[in-house]
Parts: structure tokens; sequence; C-alpha cells
């Protein structure tokens, strides 16, 4: 599997720059939302960008590894979560309403059945298996979720989503993504792991011992992600791995959430390297693990609001950043419009 | 004049931490958005805050300073600039837009006069004196120019405005306002003076050094914020101490600007100590002296994107954060109204 990514187009960000520089201000002097408009121009091609609707996809499973008693909530939090989102009621619901996001919630690997007309059952199998044990998944399941991720995605643009933020939910996913980070980067797990959604001190070492072991047995290959996918990884992770490659194959800007969303990123980025053109990080979750993909893949996030969530939560906070770029240069007068003396 | 600032409520904040952490989320997970949900509670005494419609309000004026050469740009953009707002062009009138904020422009002092229905005409006189050979204006002045921006706040207020955004537009005001800090912090000159809206890097050390000798020259007392602001102050810096004095007052929170409204921040504290429980700083500039000043308020940024443009537009960029704060507590769901387990 390789997706091919359309090229940037560098030439419509020239132009956007110099529009920037004839905006009624000085120069330079909106600093990352100028940087931001000039991106997504880059991204999109158009000289005014359109990113709204945004759309939330988010991808819901369950993690074998969670019966290693490294999540701080039971494994039964996975599906109760994912109806707290079909009925509205999650943080992720309350931030898609306020920036007007289409969303949709993809049950990619639940261990249990939800039957909801607004749930999307793509459902590759009853969640991983424990890979302290066993690979979480064969070959060909890490392929039919990303699959899955990348039709949902693509879906979700033909529908008219101008940019898309990818979320999840999956008790023991922090798990997961730091084994599957660790196999891909080589940072040692130590550096990775850190609170999960609230996991106690103590804790923390025996998650990183799991982890560490889980890596020694399984032996997953860096430079095969599916590889690393299956025996390690999480149905959510590579789903989301999918929605980014679709998102990018289609010049729609990413804006990536928290640590396993960057996970995902990372994954998407070993499948077709120049995926990450097309990303945004949202912000910078307090999970150690965050900053290093972030540094990996080059990126600066957007906020950094000491937020642990995930869900998409932390991106779609940051998406009025992107708004505001865009509305700077679709709106804004020139010195000559408005006839304001330049720089003396 | 010292203005009666109501103390906070406490125990709202309490109340509202309880049912913060029975929302269906890690406890935590939402990080400063928490904390910003329960300062907004303990300002405003609501469980539930309102903070929109926001309301923007700018104070021009000019600066007798200016003529020593220490900006990048002449004079006379300050007036251009105030029709940019009032013809809706300016940066800050598309972040005013996109956060359906109420505007208000006020002629605390310009060099010229602009007739417009939108503007609010209460000039205190014709720009600032140069400080480097005079006192910047009367103590009855800087007096007049503090009330003006108290009753045009108040006005806001009781107009219906929950959340107070204070801008400014002044060619000239990075210079007046680094020795209004410098003044009533005693942190050095060179400490304090940067990039301004763009000058040029041999162009910092003779502003530092024209505002190093004229505070030497006018000898402002650093204990008597009307004395400071008459020798080396501004009439918008002035007037924005005026309007934040005027929005604690009100139990309004203030969404604090850069350099200038933090500035102005500094001088309030010094009026009426406890004006900085109903502050929230927007934003980090690039202007060094920036975060010297949220050091002294003990105040941590909400979005650091390099700006330093001033109008108020940072503190605009960050209100959706404060939006998602509100919301989250409004919106969300609690774990018994899910039927969501919690922690094991």
């Amino acid at each position: 599997m390789a997706v091919p990514i359309p090229k940037r187009h560098e030439k419509t960000g020239e132009e956007v720059q110099k529009y920037i520089n004839s905006l009624t201000k000085p120069q330079g002097s909106l600093g990352r939302l100028e940087e931001l408009a000039v991106e997504l121009s880059k991204m999109t091609g158009e000289v005014f960008p359109v990113i709204s609707p945004p759309g939330v996809i988010i991808f819901a499973a369950d993690h074998g590894i969670a019966s290693e008693g490294i999540s701080a909530y039971p494994q039964e939090v996975t599906v109760q979560m994912v109806r707290n989102f079909l009925n509205g009621g999650a943080a992720i619901n309350v931030f898609s309403r306020s920036i007007c996001a289409k969303m949709c919630v993809v049950d990619i690997g639940m261990t249990s059945d939800i039957e909801h007309e607004q749930l999307k059952v793509k459902k590759v199998r009853y969640g991983t298996a424990n890979f302290f044990n066993e690979n979480a998944m064969s070959r060909d399941e890490a392929m039919k979720a990303l699959e899955a991720g990348y039709e949902q995605a693509a879906k979700m643009i033909s529908g008219g989503v101008k940019c898309l933020i990818p979320g999840e939910m999956g008790i023991g996913n922090t798990t997961a993504s730091s084994a599957v980070t660790a196999a891909i980067s080589g940072v040692s797990v130590e550096k990775l792991v850190g609170v999960g959604t609230g996991i106690e001190k103590e804790k923390i070492k025996y998650k990183q011992r799991i982890i560490q072991q889980a890596l020694e047995k399984r032996k997953p290959k860096a430079d095969d992600p599916i590889d690393v996918l299956s025996k390690v990884g999480g149905l959510e992770i590579a789903a989301m791995a999918g929605a980014m490659l679709a998102s990018a194959a289609n010049r729609t800007p990413i804006l990536v959430d928290g640590f396993i969303a960057a996970t995902a990123a990372l994954v998407a980025k070993q499948i077709s390297n120049n995926v990450t053109d097309y990303m945004i990080m949202g912000h910078c979750s307090v999970e150690p693990g965050h900053k290093i993909i972030m540094d990996l893949l080059g990126k600066k996030p957007l906020l950094d609001l000491q937020m642990r969530l995930g869900e998409g939560s932390g991106a779609a906070v940051a998406f009025p950043i992107l708004q505001s770029a865009v509305l700077m240069l679709k709106e804004m007068a020139t010195f000559e419009s408005a006839q304001i003396s330049d720089r003396e």
C-alpha cells in the first residue's frame, strides 16, 4: 500500500505570502497566522483557502492489552463513551458543534456492538488481541482497518468536508500508541510513556515494562508500518492513519490531535512520506510521547493547554485559529485599498 | 482614584470544580480549559458563566515621542488605521466579527479629527507631548483619559458586553509602554525594549537610549501610577487601564491583549491591586516586555502565536478558547447522566 500524495502548490503559497504583505498590518506581525494562511494555500491550491466545514471522524476500538491493567478506566468505557458521542454529550461533541463540524463515529473494532443509525459499523474484529501474549491482529486486519479509515474519510471529503480532524476512543490506546511509536522511531519506552488518561505514577513503570517486554517478544519491523500495526498497534490507530492518507490524497488539510493521532500520523508517514505536507498539529498534549513525535515530524503545535483527552478534542479547540488565519486573508484591507501610508 | 473591585466568588469556583470532575472525561484531562472555566465562574459568580457577546474597545491616540523617529511607521498611520477600523478592514475587525463581538472605537487623543458616526470622540488632547523634552501630559489629563476609558467600558458592559477586550492604536505606543513599565517595575529598558511593530535592529539601541534618557529627565514615581502616566505614558494606555478597572468593578472578565494592553494592566493594578483577579492573558507577544509583565502579574498566556500587532487582535484570536471552556461546562454530560463507569 503506497498512497500517491499530490505535491503542494508552492507557487500559490508564494503568491499568498506576497498578498499577506500588502495587508494593513506591519509585515509578519500576525506571526503564525500568516504562516498558517500560506500553508493552507499550498495544501488546497487556493489563494483564499476554504476550510469549513471541518469534519471530525472518530474511530473507536478496543485493545486486548487493556487486560494487563495498564489503564485508569475499565474496557467497557470505550463502548460507553461511544454511546456518549452518539448522544452528543462528550467533549468532542461540544467542541465539534462550536466549530460547526460534521461528525462521524466509526466502530472499527469495539468488543461489543451498538445499534445506532449515526454509527458507521466497519468492525474489523472484536478488539485486538493482547499483544503482550500474541500479535494484536493479522497483517490483513491491519490493512482492512487502514482501508476502512481511508474510505470513511474519503466519503466525508467527497461529502464536502474541507479540513479533517481524526479522533479516537479506545481504552488502552496510549499503550498501543507508545509501542507503535517506540517500534517506528527507536525512541525508548521510558521517554515515551507518561500519564495517559490519568494513570498513577507507580503504574507508569509497570506500563513501561509491559510495553518493553511486548516489543521484545513481538519484534515489530521499524520499516514496515503494517507489520508494526499488526504486532503492537490498534485498529483505530490504523484507521486514523488511513483517514490521514485519504485527506492528503484529496489535498484536504489534516488537523492532528494528541498523542494517539500523532502516532497515526507517524504510521501514515511511513506509508507515504509526504502525507505530512498536509498536516497541522492542533495542540501539544501532556503525554511526553506527543512532543517527541512532533519533533520527528518537524512540526510545532498551535496550542499548549495541558490537555490529554484525545477524541480529537485538542484539534477541535485549535480549529478557530485556522479560521482566523483564513479570515485574515479573505477579509483584511490592503494598504492600497485603505489608503494607508506604508513604512517610512 | 481607587476603584473598589469586588472579591471573586471562591465558593462558586469550588462548586464548579466539583462539577467539572463529574463530566465524562478523566479528571483534569482538559487542562487549562478546566482552569479557565473555574476562573470565569469565580469572576462572574455564575456556575455557567456567560462571556458572549465579548466587547472590543479600541482607544486611539498619538504620541509626541514619535517625533524622535523611534517607530517604523509615520504618525499619520494612527488616524489612517482608525479609518480602517471604522471601515471594517483591519485585523481586529476581522477577528471581532468572527467572535461576534461588539466593537467600539474611541478617539482619546489623536492629533487630527475624524467625523464618523461610529467613532466615539473623547479626545483629552491632540496627542501627548514629546516626553523626551517635557511631560507627556498633565496629571489632570491622565485622570481624564482614565475616566473616559472607565466610562466607555462601563457603557459597553451595561449595554450587554460580557467579556472585555481592550485594544489600542497609537504610533509610538510601544515606546511609551516600555517607559511606563520600566518606571513601575524597575526592570531595565534593555530587557523591555524589542522589535515593536517591526523596527530594525540598529534602531533598537537608539530607542532604548531615548527611553532611558527620558526616564532620567522625567523621574516618574514608581508608586504613583498617575504620575507615571502623565510623565511618560500615553492617553490610550491610561484609557485602557480605566476600561480594565470598569470591567473588574462590574465582575466582567478582561481578556488582555499584547504588550500595550499588559502595560495598561500593570497601571490598573497600581491603582486597584485586585483588578488582576478579573484578567486572563490572551496571548504572548514577541515584544520581550510582554512576558516580563505577565510574570510580574503572575499570569500565563493562552496563545503563543508570535503575534505583535496590537489592536486587541491577539486577545480576539484567543477568545474561542474561553468559549470552549464555557461550553465544556454547559454542554458536557456527566458520568452519571451518561451512565459511564468511573475509574476502576
